[in-house]
């Protein structure tokens, strides 16, 4: 089985990448004793990024993963759901 | 004028430095082709991890400069409280 | 068509008239002049209900309406996917 | 102690009245079965009204009851930031 984002993996890896940047950027900005203010408006930035990337991910498997599964039927399409319904409810709580 | 979290340097240094391995595994992942869902899983510990960094960040920044500005009352003191407002703002929204 | 959450329409409507007396309560706590943050925990108590619902609403979508779309294939599929997407992420960056 | 939100009472009695509004328009999209995604956008639209109500409740409660806390000092004042930082908390959470 091959997995929704597969397609896009170049486009994942930059993103993954970009925030690592910017996470390395905040340990700059704490070294160097930056004002508060700012480093909290960098990791709002760097969430918002993450967040991004889980959206994209999530569209793509309920696109490729549970759609199939639900094609397929069976008990695999209620794990899928129930799985993806887990994961929905950890992103809003997050 | 120093900031809150000068005091705990270290320590938001080390927890930085733990979510950029947190970034650095998302990568190893997504080129592995790992399960969407787990990926999903990590990703929402990466986020939890730089809400906490950010609400410490607050928490020193509201105990410190802002309860300064405070004390030494004048323009200052309102322009920190509408900056701290709007760092809460972007967390909540984030 | 008949929707996924028909099934539990009176927990629904349950749910959501003690939502409405947490409301209620609020305006009585705002005019009663309560403490700031005993209302503020009031407002974080409604809307977490509020997402609790919208993430069972979510649910009983993904496992009714998305899955019979899926099922049936064709275009209303991916519309179906591009709505639930895009509600998933009002209520991640709600 | 007055509260900060003593000023801007009817203010927050009209939106809490416009948001329990939106609750029982919730209870009767349910009831006369309207479409799943449509509900989601109006719980939505009224979790961030609600969140709205919260921020404004914050920034007055900084604004006044933490600023005077801070310039009396003592015990109150970390008890108050404490107090804040909890709500803080519990809205980036919720």
């Amino acid at each position: 089985m091959t997995h929704g984002y597969i397609n896009d993996k170049d486009d994942y890896l930059k993103r993954l990448r970009r925030i690592e940047g910017q996470i390395r950027g905040l340990q700059r900005m704490v070294d160097d004793e930056t004002y508060c203010i700012d480093i909290l408006t960098q990791v709002s930035a760097a969430t918002k990024a993450l967040q991004t990337v889980a959206l994209g991910l999530l569209d793509d498997h309920l696109a490729h993963c549970v759609v199939d599964a639900a094609r397929d039927g069976g008990p695999d399409a209620d794990k899928k759901l129930k799985e993806a319904s887990d994961a929905i409810a950890r992103l809003v709580r997050a």
